[in-house]
């Protein structure tokens, strides 16, 4: 089957969504044709400072409610700012608690113009540093802390343990404010990066392999920031997927009407269940008995499932 | 069951792209949320006249190429021209044979540099007659003449059928021409009007329902004309979708394989086939069957579907 395609509407069913993102539960995808976007004439980015996330989170919202379209907008908490920037000197602001990384791309004079919005939109959200790349080397130098986030925080811990969710932009310093308290109670310190355009969260967790129980507490605490994520109205996973780790997640986030729909597509495409069994669904009944279940929807529960 | 939502991805199948524009056959919306997109600063259009469809599609081709995303361009041929023209008098040139009305938005400078540009690339493609609107009311006048198109085509003819096609717009001077040769075989006048930017044809069927044998000679004409869409390496529809109408057309669209396909994803949501039956699927099998279909998938067959 050839899916998607230049058009807009095909006639039947736009299977392209499905199978996208379908962990291979659907089927094997022996081709991919992907559409290059023009290279936008020119670049800057911003890096914007603050004393508190609530502020940086605040300024993400400005900048999407002006209308400005950014090319990348990332945030970087004190843990992170800090690791990244002794691992590359970017010139990272170390006296804040958010960092912002901006970029705007476009023709050259609107490119500019953005910036200067930017600029005002960061000092009326109490920005405490705003400094503009005046080159393409700066540019590269203002991401390149960023792009080593995660080695450089595998510099300062054992080991981390990478966390992938998405929350509604708004949340974001209800969500960081909760973590801190997750990790006093786990003791078990945390970095957050973060797609704060997209509102996706990637919380870092620092953690040592070799003392025993700490792997375990490791996931705990992983599993109760996903259902963090959920709880305020966000979702499972930003761009990692589902897979085995947050298999049994599924239905903090979905109900058993979703679920069961879910596994009536994936029996449509495969219905012996051979493509990449065990993963994503926590249980996934037969195909054959999915029609009945069907039939008496109502009464149907999820008995092996265990509940968070 | 919620479909989609404001986070890029939630764990789980992508079900919002299928059942949007399912036609009704695997559920019934209740409820749908829409995102509300600022309005731009502003937006100026530009009427683009040409002697032939070939320099008007070619034009069509540089714009997109040039990275300029219109917020409009539609085309129409010489008979939706003269016709619009004469009904609302929108200050179209009569003496051309495509017509493009291009509309651009954002930032009152980039409108105006974006016009600019434009006006480069039409006289680059021949453009017999170029003229940019001045002022809102001029705006809006060039766009009453394209909305008020198939009214316009209806003074002028008994009954029109319009058809809903897409194509890559490459080959719209191509599909122009066999369409100008259909017209004549069939002896029936048609209309074209042509959303450019997304290849999406609407050939108006001029024909009179008065007259025995007209409106069966007009369907003929009709299905040759999606026929010649898929050919080129279009689609059966733009907006309008299959229905009743083009439900015969299917095989001509999709294989064997894809329509089962797709009608396991029927069953998947509605196994009693409850659903708007009789539509879109040129046969809907039973589900059960389906199940065995897929198993000996080498050897099904549509023996009850006229080929075309």
């Amino acid at each position: 089957m050839r899916l998607g395609g230049k058009h807009l509407d095909a006639g039947g069913y736009d299977l392209l969504g499905v199978v996208t993102g379908s962990e291979g539960l659907l089927g094997i995808v022996t081709e991919i044709t992907v559409r290059i976007l023009k290279k936008p004439d020119g670049a800057r980015t911003v890096l914007i400072g603050f004393a508190s996330s609530e502020d940086a989170g605040e300024c993400v919202g400005k900048v999407i409610g002006a209308g400005i379209i950014p090319a990348g907008m990332e945030m970087m908490d004190r843990p992170a700012i800090r690791a990244a920037e002794e691992f590359v000197h970017a010139g990272y602001p170390l006296d804040v608690d958010a960092l912002l990384i901006v970029e705007v791309d476009g023709p050259r004079a609107e490119v500019d113009h953005l910036i200067m919005r930017l600029e005002v939109i960061a000092h009326s959200c109490r920005a405490v540093t705003c400094r503009a790349s005046r080159s393409e080397e700066e540019r590269l130098l203002f991401w390149a802390g960023r792009k080593a986030a995660f080695p450089a925080v595998g510099r300062i811990s054992p080991d981390y343990y990478c966390m992938d969710g998405t929350i509604p932009r708004a949340r974001l310093p209800q969500v960081l404010k909760r973590m801190r308290e997750l990790s006093e109670t786990y003791g078990l310190a945390v970095a957050n990066v973060f797609h704060a355009g997209d509102g996706n969260l990637h919380p870092l967790i620092l953690y040592d392999a070799n003392r025993p129980g700490e792997l375990e507490r490791t996931e705990k605490f992983g599993a109760d920031i996903l259902r963090l994520c959920v709880e305020v109205g966000g979702v499972l996973t930003g761009e990692h997927g589902v897979g085995v780790e947050k298999r049994d997640l599924m239905p903090v986030m979905f109900s058993e009407a979703d679920l069961n729909q879910q596994q009536r597509i994936k029996c449509a495409f495969d219905d012996k269940g051979l493509l990449n069994p065990g993963k994503v669904f926590p249980t996934l009944h037969r195909c054959a008995e999915l029609g009945r279940m069907h039939v008496h929807a109502g009464r149907v529960a999820f008995p092996d499932i265990p509940r968070f």
